[in-house]
């Protein structure tokens, strides 16, 4: 069973196909949020405070944090700012953390300060990606998101994006760098733009799980870009990748649609216990519309035993 | 590609991999509802009548007809019953209606009367059921429910339900009945009371469209029997059970949450081309909380172009 291990200074999270869905918060993030650039330029971090304890408190398990803050000569400004932003966070939080960077030397930079064992967003196929990044990746024993995307940029065909991933974790590999440890981004489409985008994620994720057996990842919300009530589309789609396989997600955990598809999909894909975790969070739940009444009727209720149409009917006709 | 074809007199409606999820209406079922049962009974369908028009109206692409007012002597009461509630219904709205019965003098009166080509409901591998059941789908040309439960009960081993269901569609065939016109439900177990009610379900689904080729059909709801917030669970179970590969379901359309999983369902599937009906339906939806801006950014903005951290972070980022 394949287990990608990540942990903070206290805390220790499997991502794994038998574990609960991980959800890394992605709020801490200033790309397209200008104000929040604007505010980190200036060393002003109440924002990414607040969005550190609002995403965990929300249910998030691990938090990505970015801070790209400028796309002029990131080099010069990235490094510092991501390790300031790293320690403030890490300060505050108790959960893993993902260091999310495209400079090489802001990663490594997180890297020397981060405690436990944090998880590095990102790697691609691009040969120059891979030969910076694989090597810290091994350099500090952290495991790596992988985009499967490369010089070529992001193929339209699943197979070729499959074999893009499947080279990123073999050159991983080659530099002493378990499988386990990569954790594959299949690269979600907007389905407002590509009407295939969906179909081909979840048939991406069967082979990712089934023939390169590893733990994967996306960035949820791209799934509805362009489209009206995106939260309903995310709803829908968290339960999907789940049931295709996918185990983690940067997504946002303060949106309680989405929140409320995780933990249903969790229960559904058996990964939460006597259902425990869905009854602590909605036993008080009041229904929008009257009369949930058999939301309070206990299971043994349910024999399971009655065949057809009565079972049906019976259970069916109780939730209006 | 297996394709089921049912009719009301005026309208057809394919069932079927490439298409739109079924939503079978289940509301005009006094199974586990006194009130409408009493009603029934004094012939009075003011309820059945206000629940054709709001499931229809809801969503529903079929709607199921149950006249099972009474497990005390069926056979005298049923058959007059289910013709009676099935022409008030067929002479409201224009969907296909599904015959739902477990008595089956009564499906085959209403086969008499019904217009265009309903679906029965239901034959189980029970060889009593078999023999009753059968020569009427072949003898009226109609496609019917196959309850994969037979003289033993539920079985809780997949495996055996997959043999139930395989051996219904042999028995069909050897009645002249085509494999296409068998629907077959796989049994959902409710979740609270079996942990792998969930997983099970989706293992069957899987065999049941690539082995066997069958469309399916469930009673929806019973996962979630038992369960606080159980709309949050059947909203969750929607988008799996279709990614699974189930066609059709006997659900209440009348939950707006779970009409909304199976719309973003359809649009991750593929069967909402353009997201016309999403966007049709969602194009004024006000969101729960303020700024989802970039739902009226257009598709294009989002070219699909940009690998990795920058796409998912620039879309991710839009979301709250």
């Amino acid at each position: 069973m394949t287990r990608t291990i990540v942990a903070s200074a206290t805390r220790e999270l499997i991502i794994g196909f038998d574990q609960p869905f991980c959800v890394i918060g992605e709020r801490i993030n200033p790309t397209g949020r200008k104000k929040l650039a604007a505010e980190m330029v200036l060393g002003n971090f109440d924002t990414v405070i607040r969005d550190a304890l609002e995403q965990v408190a929300a249910g998030a398990t691990m938090l990505d944090v970015n801070a790209g803050v400028t796309a002029v000569d990131p080099n010069a400004t990235e490094p510092a700012l991501l390790v300031q932003t790293l320690q403030i966070v890490q300060s505050l939080v108790d959960v893993p953390l993902s260091i999310d960077s495209s400079v090489t030397a802001a990663i490594e930079a997180a890297l020397k300060v981060a405690k436990g064992r944090p998880l590095v967003n990102s790697v691609t196929g691009e040969e120059e990606k891979l030969e910076a990044i694989l090597p810290l990746v091994k350099k500090y024993d952290v495991p790596v998101v992988a985009i499967s995307n490369d010089e070529t940029g992001i193929s339209m065909d699943p197979d070729v994006r499959f074999a893009v991933a499947k080279k990123i974790v073999e050159r991983a590999m080659d530099h002493g760098i378990k499988p386990e440890d990569v954790v594959v981004d299949p690269l979600v489409m907007p389905i407002g733009a590509l009407g295939d985008a969906g179909r081909q994620v979840f048939a991406l994720l069967h082979r990712l799980r089934h023939e390169l057996k590893v733990n994967t990842t996306c960035g949820l919300s791209n799934i509805s870009f362009g489209l009206p009530h995106r939260h309903g589309i995310n709803a829908g789609f968290i339960p999907m990748v789940i049931g295709a396989g996918m185990t983690s997600a940067i997504m946002n955990p303060c949106r309680p649609q989405e929140m409320e598809a995780v933990r249903a999909a969790n229960v559904l894909n058996g990964t939460d216990p006597n259902c425990g975790n869905w009854i602590m969070t909605y036993r008080d739940h009041k229904p929008a519309e009257p009369g949930t009444a058999a939301s309070i009727t206990p299971p043994a209720a349910s024999s399971g035993r009655r065949g057809g149409r009565a079972a049906r009917a019976g259970a069916g006709a109780r939730t209006d």
